[in-house]
């Protein structure tokens, strides 16, 4: 059974390309949603080749599910929020991409999240999953903060977390602190109580092996865990000085999202706590309200 | 004019192969310095192959500077301390290598540091460069603290401090801290006040790119920067606990080596600083030495 598409109005599509994963919406003008589609990384810095494959892969998903034919492409008015293109030369690659679309409107995957978990209304958004940022969008002003990288940036992040505890840990292996709890959580999460065997399973962690330790700490902590503890007001530090900064501009809510917001949240400033929202819609959602609020916008300054 | 070699008498070969090079010395049984050699990485973390043509190659030059023939090789009586062995699988893998030498004796290349700079007597090295770590031997007991890698290890090592020093910055950049002579510093480093294009220039970087701005935290300490001054007390509270550490097994004296090492010293402890003395031999003496107490000790025990 296929879904009835007016063909004769606009489609919009939203895209939310991560590091990992690239997520698409394929919505009707009446923001009825026809199709969805899921594919690789969609991320410029690993590699522009690999990252517009697997944006015409999730589209081709999309329109499959939606019953249309991949020539619909040539119609389709795209909204992207795309990890990297806050660094102007992936704004610059993608800006000169000659993309199979009617058109394309790009901006950063943390606006597209801010736009959806606030519908398009003004707001905030604080990631708090293997990385740390946050985005504030008031009366026409972005104010982003951290998500610079690990383990550079991303403080407080799930990364950042495992990070901490592994640091620990090997500090208690070496006895220069008495072990903890965390020292038994980490030896049994990787089987292994040997020091020589823990450096070696970390040795090239990247950021996700790092983030799958965070929720010890948490546990630890729950525990009454002193080391873990320190740790956790330490991460909840760093979430909270994002959140105190992204309400310099006044958004007056606040969406958490990430696998570790609702962990931190607790932790916030009663101030930061009292903003805090629900997510009304996902990302490649707001990407599509991103993809509309540019042509109509387009269209009131006359230049379409 | 060449050197006088004795080739009645066993010939002894010192190799000191870390992570970027591999540096060898060539002694008579007098403990005369015939030759020396440098070349590459000798360190198995980077490969077998790669390892074990940096020995050869560092070899020949040493045989070379000495006027004896390669195939003199074969009556070297070797000693050699390599980054890594310290881990089973690569001892193991060294272990097995079939050789060029009459003998070749393994360990770390912390322990003949420790070797070389106390003439093989009883002491501890503390090694505070790139990397961090240290080792004590007393009484045929080997204490080995610290040394497990960056960025889980290696706390108050040049790549600790240059860490955290981008990171203060990066917090000062997105307004979370006030800037501070350490934002100054960096920014005139890297010749880059864009945070986006400061983080680009730290995507990826090694612990020897973050080591090189550790001086920096020291320069801004001196001038008064209250979180350098922080970043400073904390990289020296790491230092120390691994020499006090080390202390528990009473060694009577201790080499600080490595290029942070003085910067570090003033802030020890009085009861670790009491015990600072000057390294008497450089690492690849050492291994030198270490070969000749194995062989020593085999006759004793008669395994020889």
């Amino acid at each position: 059974m296929r879904t009835e598409v007016p063909t004769q109005q606009p489609l919009y599509l939203g895209i939310d390309g991560g590091g990992s994963k690239c997520r698409v919406v394929l919505m009707a003008a009446d923001e009825r949603v026809l199709g969805e589609g899921l594919s690789g990384p969609a991320n410029p810095l690993r590699g522009m080749q690999l990252a517009t494959a697997s944006i015409i892969d999730a589209t081709k998903q999309a329109l499959d599910s939606a019953g249309l034919p991949h020539s619909a492409m040539a119609k389709l008015v795209v909204g992207a929020g795309l990890a990297g293109v806050n660094l102007p030369e992936y704004y610059q690659l993608f800006s000169a991409w000659q993309h199979p679309f009617a058109s394309l409107h790009l901006t950063s995957d943390l606006h597209i999240a801010c736009i959806g978990a606030h519908q398009g209304q003004d707001g905030a958004v604080l990631i708090c999953g293997t990385g740390s940022c946050g985005l504030a969008a008031v009366k026409g002003q972005l104010l982003e903060v951290g998500g610079h990288g690990f383990p550079y940036g991303d403080n407080g992040s799930g990364a950042w977390f495992g990070l901490q505890l592994l640091q620990q840990v090997l500090r208690s292996k070496d006895q220069l602190i008495e072990p903890t709890l965390l020292t038994e959580l980490l030896q049994a999460e990787v089987a292994c109580n040997d020091t020589l065997r823990l450096v070696s399973h970390f040795m090239n962690a990247s950021p996700t092996d790092y983030a799958r330790l965070a929720p010890l700490v948490f546990t630890a902590a729950e525990h009454g865990d002193a080391v873990a503890r320190q740790i956790v007001e330490q991460g909840a530090g760093h979430i909270n000085a994002i959140a105190e900064r992204l309400l310099t501009i006044d958004p007056q809510a606040l969406c958490l999202i990430g696998g570790l917001a609702y962990k931190v949240e607790p932790y916030l400033a009663s101030a930061v706590r009292q903003l805090v929202v629900p997510a009304s819609q996902p990302p490649e959602h707001g990407a599509v309200w991103f993809a509309r609020q540019a042509i109509a916008s387009a269209v009131e300054t006359g230049t379409t």
